[in-house]
């Protein structure tokens, strides 16, 4: 099964970050390698998983090395998702070491964050195991980040929330007091947004989760309850709006509030407590391959 | 004591940094905050600390807002590099509840993840006490990231090594083979790279230090060693180099890396391995502050 | 009342096509104003409508002269959305005669188009009367314009339909055709889309406006149908579904697609057969005022 | 014959806003495209005109499907300038499934807009017949598309007025008060622009008509006067400067105004009044093309 | 005498170039100016001339030092175009320490290159005297100075040739041979370009003088032709067309040159061979001013 | 001998540069070339040296026609550092008429101020002879030009001092006020900046010297001293730092300050003092070819 497509992955905004971090480690020059004796001579990197991990990034990294060389060789026997044991090597490329030394650090960069996302949120989908529920990711993402981050959460095997503020509504209770109540803000937002934009109302307890019921709300969120209130308040929405519960979720809670019966679990962390996962790169010149 | 300046942080690359992570949380238009009854009324903001932290980005965070209405307030009686109890209010700020909705989430995703390195780097500061060894980074940031990354940890108390592969020589195993050799390859970058740059060498026994210490090398990095090995080491480079270990390091044996006398210890995971911290934003309009 | 909000609309891609706009007309520098007499000279420059307009862009004109002179005068007494008469002055503004003369084209230019769709528009909108059905744009805009054009839809008094590919699922013959039938694609792009994101589906004939319906499809459009099929696919959706028609709209037959009951009539020509209206400005020099 | 060639029309300008026009459609991605099945899957897709049309923008619709994949095929039998019957096959392409889809609206939105202009302008060129004025655009062009838009106006069979402010000196009547009178600005800008650069005043009425020759203007433009003056102005200026007429210009009253020798007939109204002409897309998956 | 006005100079391209020399030399940050133990300090520069030289970028220097701190005082008793004695103090800055070290080399670098074109250029203009013969540089820039090199030849009292490829025709032995000889190649060309653009030829003997004096062309270039033929051509142009004087130019010949009777001299040394002048920056701390 | 890799010269920032250069020079067109009767017909390029040149830029020069036509020939038997006689051919291009014509004056622009560094540059190194100093370059570039500047100064045999703010602490007597003193100064800084760099103080007599070598600086400038003074300096460092002569430098006393025992001496002139070399293009159709 390949559910993930690289090749919508590179897309304006992807190039550009790639563009930025190129910048930011090169700067005026690679001041070691500009002054290899040979820099054209051929070499062939491998990159190694030292853990084992859910692989993601890998047309990121691809393109890293092509803005140094456009003619690489970059063979993968993995795609995104894939899971890749310690040890096992994840690509191969050929390229002039000038290419390999210098992009080195920077593709690597994108694929350990990436993967490391991808790994982080497996996790939490195992735990959940066959749950109706959808686990899906908010908008705590890394500043620069939001496609990518969210990228790596559904090769990682969970799904999106709203990618922006541009993209759905979500009436939290700020908004709420603006507006002047629930039922007003959900009546006025309606009225201007476009038909293909779903509304949801974060709600605190059950007085406005039978408000935010009553206004027509789409989506209703539980935010912060206890456990026996969102159990209730699954039963007083009963299927007339989709039921996001947020906050206060862990993997070990996971299991408990998917079978109170919500339909979507959001959890912050599964982007924003994702480490880099321990991936490196082997380099050999052709010199040494004989 | 006030050793960061955030004035200097806020340079062009920063700017960029904000701009793009406006754009893709903003995209199009935020569809709930632009229907607002009343977009001008004046609210007010309060950031406040949800654990205890080591605080970073609070000039990011204000220019976040300003990018939306020039002449906001933004109080706060901290400054970058304090710690913050959880509870405390980390800044005040008043603008139009427009401002503050449209741009809470930026604002706090560059704060979570800044403070969060901070407040990470800050833990293993203590645990090196006043031992004489110098904690630093790596070029293992996040792309886009890396003058944030690398201000937030010395925010926390530690050091960078070098920014890029611009401003200083890193000759690792890959480079040496290309040069023919340690000798070869000091003697050549030395004769051509500014006189204002250090030439560290990357070594993974004694043998390679005996070799680079010959080289004339400034600095030598002994990478994943044995502890008994590294003390040979300094011994044996007894002063005439910088030392630095890499490799293998944690919490648990840095007081222990620190004992055998090194001059550096490099950590990838003071970034790499940073959370968002806990910080949330209450909003209050002005009609309910009376 | 005062629907539209200017301050949302200066947003950066904004803010870039002004800038573009300034940079195309301008290049290596406006060769007969860079050599008059006393370019700092103040003078005062009316906008004025030459034909009976629905203003549109009041923002933007003010926009692209502080662009040149950050502190000029510019009153208004009108808001977007405002219906202005022929003869009427639009816009006061205080500048030097230099921004005057250098910013009246592009100001201008960009007045006159939003003001044209919003005035081209508010004509459909007063044909449709008061009945139910919400008049939307679609993605027939000028390369550039999609975040301005579709603000003067809403200025002229009519709604949007999604901005682009990435805040709404529409899916036309040739996605049904690739996902192998209506219903395996709403069942496989249900499971992929963020929550808050609606699914439309395009039919042709009333078998596929039942294929759809069955699938489950939040909103069916009817393409290019005869009205008499527009008829009895409302009759058979029945309110399961917003229905929205499309194609061979134009005023003539507006007011009878509405009574068939459908929900949303799309009309790319809100947009694309906008004219220009005709606005001038007449400056005078702070000498000839005397 | 084939006055018009595409490759000089692909210059960084152009390029510019073909990527702004993809980012304002595709944003954070195409989210039905996004989760085709088997999104390299060839296809096939032709460009079909639906009514009687001068074809205008060729390259620049094969650039943005090359935007999403550089090697597609795009075969056309035509170019731009050439008559177009509705019906005919405008170009074929052929490229994975997801390019033809997600590529379809912003390269028609360009084709369609370019086209409209050259068929507008193709009209009034008809209207002119063999008369010896030469038909030109002005300034009123859409924001960042004056190179775009003027292009569309040579294609059409008409010709360009200056490009912007900075190719040609067009001094009107509020230059003239701010430099003193018609004498004082022609030596004063005369004696700082380049050589190659012609000097054109702006007249209202024969007298002032009189002084812009007397002060040796290159060219003198006859703003809104009537026929009768046009002709007055034409002998009075007996070919001592090139003869422009401005303003009240339709189709209506083109000829009659070529007959009174005027030189230069200049219409804004070539570039902003000009609609989409009807263009659209026909996609067939390989699969069906068995 | 106020010739030069320094705010049409700030176009948009030329804070890009400030914005570029200020990443060039700040890169990551200044390391030496980021330590200062109190940065806020107050502090004062004096720009000071080192040898006699016309002034010229000071708006320039201005702005680049706005780039860090936006309301600092920058005071001059001098504008663009004056000539300044050694030891003059040339502007006067008052604003933080970290402001003054940080954007004095940018600065500097800026007003030492302008400054020395203008200085170059006024030594030509001297040398020439009160001829009629006017004195213009050529498309010989440095790569992305264009508009500055440009302007500071105007400010040492010289003129502009055309700005580039687009704002005047100049047509060359290989063009003309591409179109075919020379009349083929005005009339061609004639017929396409904007009304308000003249045609100049570039010649090398006396055959193809009259070739271009009989196509009509509006200038004449004689290029790298010999005082004799010069003399010649401009009596067998006599006033019908401008007359330019192009290659092997120097001071030494300049006056002999004009006396020809040529309207214009073209020399591309007037940028390309000036070098920065002398002129450098003293920072006094408040504390030192006491 | 091949000391110079082109290739890491097309670096981002070269990119930017050539891009901008095109930009400026073409505009909205190149109203000559666009008119071409047959522009895609192929000619040759030869670009010749007019005098006796170090040459630098090639890959530039070639970039910059690939701009317009990515398969360009470009063929050279010489590269960047070589030296090259009056009348040799420096490289061939093949190429279209049109790319020939639109790049030619771009392409040189690039190569003649390159090649004008390098030629400068090798004239001081030959005057050097062998003696044991190195040349280096100061700050002292054109703005947007810092990476290319310095690079043609190693073209041409000289080296680099820091590139910028950010690769090396140099303090100036400003700084040291600001500091309290050279010893706080060093003390300061060494305990923030990264390991890999070092720190240089500038000093204008012995006895300033001497707190410098105290203070453990790891190079030492001496300011516009006089040559006993440099000799003495030079004794009393003795080997223990790094010794750096600056000001008052000219081709003149090189030799002479070399012998002094100094190991550096920078030399602001070999960029900022540098003029286009004579190198021009020779364009021949294919038709004239035969």
């Amino acid at each position: 099964m390949k559910p993930f497509h690289g090749s919508s992955l590179l897309s304006q905004s992807t190039e550009h970050l790639i563009d930025l971090a190129i910048a930011e480690d090169i700067g005026s020059g690679d001041i070691t390698t500009d002054h290899l004796p040979d820099p054209a001579a051929k070499g062939r990197g491998e990159i190694i998983a030292k853990e084992s991990i859910v692989i993601a990034g890998l047309d990121i990294a691809k393109r890293t090395f092509e803005k140094f060389e456009p003619d690489i060789g970059f063979v993968s026997r993995f795609q995104d998702g894939d899971n890749i044991q310690s040890g096992d090597v994840i690509a191969g490329i050929t390229a002039s070491l000038r290419t390999l030394l210098i992009g080195e650090r920077t593709a690597l960069n994108f694929l350990q964050r990436l993967s490391g996302i991808a790994t982080n949120v497996s996790g939490y989908v195992k735990e959940l195991g066959n749950a109706k529920a959808r686990l899906v990711d908010t908008r705590k993402t890394v500043p620069g980040w939001r496609v990518l981050d969210k990228y790596a959460v559904r090769v990682g095997g969970a799904y999106n929330h709203r990618m922006g503020l541009y993209d759905g509504v979500l009436i939290k209770d700020n908004h709420i007091e603006a507006f002047g109540g629930i039922p007003k803000a959900v009546e006025y937002i309606r009225k201007q947004v476009s038909h293909l934009i779903k509304i949801e109302i974060e709600t605190s307890d059950l007085n406005e989760v039978g408000q935010a019921l009553e206004a027509g709300a789409d989506v209703i969120m539980l935010d912060n309850m206890e456990i026996e209130d969102i159990r209730s308040a699954v039963d007083l929405i009963n299927g007339k709006a989709v039921v996001e519960v947020s906050g206060r979720v862990c993997k070990g809670n996971l299991k408990r509030l998917a079978e109170t019966g919500v339909d979507i679990i959001s959890v912050g962390a599964l982007i924003h407590a994702a480490s880099f996962v321990d991936i490196s790169m082997r380099i050999t010149s052709a010199l040494s391959q004989k």
